[in-house]
């Protein structure tokens, strides 16, 4: 399985000021990048540290005036599927000390709030049933609904509203795993399938799978139904969007443009 | 300098149910435990793990009823302290990768909302000559309160209702170095001189000491002015409260009582 | 039918402020007050005036120090209770202009958030019948849980964290009838049967009762099921808990003590 | 000084659904419309009621799919104009009853969480002054942005991020002057001046001018300083932008464009 990945975005700084992007394929064992190629505007400074969990890469540019991205790859996935009802939760106390800070509130996934509901809405299921009846709920209750959020809203808006993008719904999946004490994070990813074509999101939640040794391991979850987990090339993790965005500013900065195309290779 | 610390807290799990700890004083570089005493009640599993950024440790416990804390211990400190005004920032591209998180909104700690603000009335400093000037803003601005907030307050709220306790003070703190591009992160902590006596909180930024080698050093910032950073034990560290509370419960929990008494060894 | 009222409050001003009081059982067609004796400490200035929908009284003070009120009533009930599920819709064309107000967002019951919800979960049912159906749903999904939720609770918090008071189940019901195109109104109110005894809020909706001539009637509802309609002592209204608390404060205030006793008469 | 004023404006209802328009320049005692053309597209139905404070009209319609509204009119002003800094702060038990609901916490203008602001800052000014004072402190706390506020920011968020358009600006002053025991509404209108040209909106506060009789009036302020009181022709008024939209719509709606020109008459 391999997939092939065309974007382009640029944006405007009025002043000379810092900007971080994560946009490429991450090199990480479950992803092999066969070919690459990023173009950026000349900028002051360019730097790139590695990203949150050491999966993928964020660059650090120091730029004024318009500012062009373009970036094509090929990528070759061979991700382990679990059956998602096979897995188990894991007991807190198993968790290893780097899944721990996915159990925490974040600025747009603050699970404490949702306690109740979770107990009284999910409370028959655990683990990875958990998660896919959280997943289906989201996906029975929520309108996709492109234009509708906006980079300020968060799980709480979205669980009032019902409506938003897969950003909200990956937040909302986040949150609720969250309340069920299941680590999970938010996984910005590309994917083909997802409409209208746009960088996509979704959630990754941390479960013993019996089938396989030691303590955890991660798997895609996408409540908006359009990525397949064996097809979704992942750009980065993090608490939840504000750790992963493709574009953050430091500073005032003007959104001009974005296109992205994600396929089969071969197709 | 060496700091006695006793404290005790209780509460009650009316259900069997996961609760994290971090109450005890991190054996890091520039605290040496020179005695330690943790007692616990009887849980059903007890483990400890790596808390984040490997400073201290958190506590899982899984146990229902009353539950009872007790912990002594006496700490030597040194650590060094720069001139706040002396500190420079650090350029973006120059930070080290573990150093980026503390840059991104956090459930209590929204940094981007406030950069008209920050811009407007803390532009004409920089690096620690900022930070000094936001810690005292916040020391001008807001009113001790004990009482006025909760565990829902966040920065947002502070900065509105202009008073508040330690978290607050640290919360907006962190919020407002975000804003200006220094990383800032929340610091749990013993200190002798806070009143009434209680766990305390502070922030912790990160700015280049021309003193010394290397990126960058993380520097302890009290705005509540009741804690000496040179007497200041730290419990562990984090993006903010939501991070680092000494109890974080995964299920309904009751709150009894909590005494902290911290002082000078020898005094 | 008729119903006793004892209630006695206290407070404290630390400085001399303004204080507004509405806790007398309004005079109105359907309530005949019997007897009724109010007690105030002493204060600068005292002074009436009619309150919302000129439906009971607001009563000014200024004063400082602590405050103490008594209040004793007994109060003759001749209300007309339509059956909930016969009532119908009015247009909103067919409004009179004083309802329209009870249709737009306020302080605590941000109703235009829950236009989804409202259509996906209510959306066959209309007028009284989906009255009926928004409080089944509360009843169903929220748990009464003194203590919390506060006097900054709003609709939209208590929709997340499904737990609350009479307040925050009579906001909820405001706002989905707002969301449904119903006007509704917050009634402070005396109950025989709240538990534990103490001010009770519920909710007025203004549907068309076909049984009787004209263009609409306000009917309560209690999402709670503790008052039953029949006995319930009007106070005031208002579009939410921000219009008709029995104490607004204007300056610091503590609060110290309260007790409310509501019985039919002669038991 | 007479004001001449075109608008247009038109919008899409995916369904039929009901709707609520408020545009036209209020009929009341200080301006007298000369003349004026109103012209909608065709609707189930049309009704008018009088609007809040019996200050203009308000237009229900059901309607579906595309919708116009043009309106013309020339208006007449002769409104009383009191100096600012000469009015003085009514006690509240002199205020009428129906100048009380503009001191309570609205859907934007939560006014309570302002007291230590406002007793901070604004504390040695009272009255007028102070309402001045606040206005000044807006004018150079703010940036007029259009883009960077929408239809669900209330005056918290205006408060943290420093920046918005006339709606944002009067909620603010709004919420101040309620924090101050000044009633304080929200007036909708027409004013030449207004930069880009729009609905434009302003704040009114109930103060008592020395040179009339009787309890009280109400002072148009704008904190934006766009517009001259003398030339601000008013729709209507509501304790915030929620009750006097000119476009309120109770179900899905998607605005399609507007435009507005107003001058003085003969230029």
């Amino acid at each position: 399985m391999a997939i092939a990945i065309e974007t382009q975005f640029s944006f405007r700084l009025p002043r000379t000021s810092d900007v971080l992007l994560q946009f490429e394929a991450a090199a990480i064992p479950e992803q092999t990048i066969l070919s690459a190629n990023t173009e950026l505007s000349d900028s002051e400074h360019c730097a790139r540290v590695a990203a949150q969990d050491d999966i993928g890469e964020r660059i650090w540019l120091r730029a004024g005036g318009e500012f062009n991205v373009s970036y094509n790859a090929e990528v070759a996935l061979d991700r382990q599927i679990a059956d998602l009802g096979s897995l188990k939760r894991l007991m807190p106390h198993e968790m290893p000390g780097e899944a721990v800070q996915y159990l925490f509130d974040s600025r747009y996934c603050p699970a404490d709030r949702f306690q109740t509901f979770v107990d009284d809405t999910f409370g028959e299921t655990d683990g990875g049933a958990r998660i896919a009846a959280i997943r289906d709920w989201i996906a029975d209750n929520y309108r996709y609904t492109p234009g509708a959020s906006g980079p300020q809203t968060g799980a709480l808006d979205t669980f009032i509203e019902r409506r938003g993008i897969c950003r909200d719904y990956a937040h909302t999946l986040v949150a609720l795993a969250r309340a069920s004490t299941i680590p999970a994070r938010y996984v910005a990813c590309y994917a083909p399938g997802v409409d209208p074509p746009d960088f996509h999101a979704v959630a990754e939640v941390f479960l013993n799978d019996p089938e396989t040794e030691g303590g955890g391991t991660w798997q895609l979850v996408d409540a908006t139904g359009m990525a397949d987990p064996a097809q979704t090339v992942k750009i980065g993790v993090g608490r939840d969007a504000a750790d992963v965005s493709f574009l953050t500013s430091f500073g005032a900065n003007q959104f001009l443009s974005s296109s992205v195309r994600v396929g089969l290779l071969g197709e």
